[in-house]
């Protein structure tokens, strides 16, 4: 069985902000030389996801605002775990976006239907934040 | 180590509607002849979910009205990303129910608790749409 | 490949809890030797959930008031499932929350960043309920 490990690195310039991480991942999984296995991609932040949906930019609009909908920015009082922090809501976005994808692998590619693409989901973003890639197989 | 894969395919008569898999999978497992792993099944389409619950039709009528309350089919132009779609809150429900789910393998079964049962959620049927079974172990 | 698997029972006080289960997952991995791999954390009931977030207890009250704003316990009788039981609830809950966490295993630990923990989230409890925990590797 081979291994492989990588983080990938962000830093928005906004709080929130959706990334398309498949170009990274996939270059991961040619560093890795895995040709049957597992890909493991998960935020290692609690305030962040990673999510597999549509590369379309009014869908993501769609996804800002049902996700303030569910569960607001603000105001900041309304959340107990707003005393030294302002992130509650990133914590409760997260949960609804996931924290992690596990994709097939096969044949040496990512195993995905038409439209699936990676995304990187930040919430509470304008910090160094990190993604791990993790891929066990043969 | 193995590896086995397949895809489970479906054309639903409805819009939205809850495939129980189980035994589909429990073939694909068989047929694997693996014996210790891991079980990945996935949703191949973005606006469709696998996901582990109970197979009680009062639930299923439950998920049904409550995903509709937390994102509504309609009205379409509620969302940008219905132009030419009309599938947004086909995106949104399946975020909620999620795109996949990890089983462990046992001793050649799937490991369950008394009431798991793997289901496949159409958010935006009436056309062939995918799943993907994946299958790593010993 | 290894592979290692046990089970973890719990037994909560109250209807709704969120259990650290870190430190017992971490045992699970010391015990299985396993040095690089995967490691599979599911809840094995379908009204309980295995989740990863941060430890802090405004954080867990804000999720109790969150989620039972999404999906309230009570009226019962608004829910079709709760005819004999009264845990639709719970269901719809632990959809919210997940079912399972994938972890990576590096170098013999568990692959979390800064402020990663992983939850038993019980939401219909005082009953003993199982999670388990698969781990494969090398």
């Amino acid at each position: 069985m081979k291994s492989y490990r990588k983080e990938l690195w962000f830093d928005t310039k906004s709080r929130r902000e959706f990334i398309n991480i498949t170009p990274d991942v996939q270059k991961c999984l040619s560093e890795s030389g895995i040709r049957e296995g597992l890909c493991l991609v998960n935020a290692m932040h609690i305030t962040a996801s990673v999510f597999i949906n549509d590369d379309e930019s009014g869908l993501h609009a769609d996804f800002e605002k049902w996700l303030e909908k569910l569960a607001p920015e603000k105001p900041y009082d309304q959340y107990r775990h707003n005393g030294f922090e302002d992130n509650a809501d990133a914590h409760l976005k997260r949960t609804v976006m996931g924290r992690e994808v596990v994709v097939a692998i096969t044949e040496g590619r990512l195993d995905f239907g038409p439209w699936e693409q990676i995304f990187y989901g930040e919430f509470d973003g304008m910090r160094r934040k990190r993604v791990l890639v993790k891929i066990i197989g043969e």
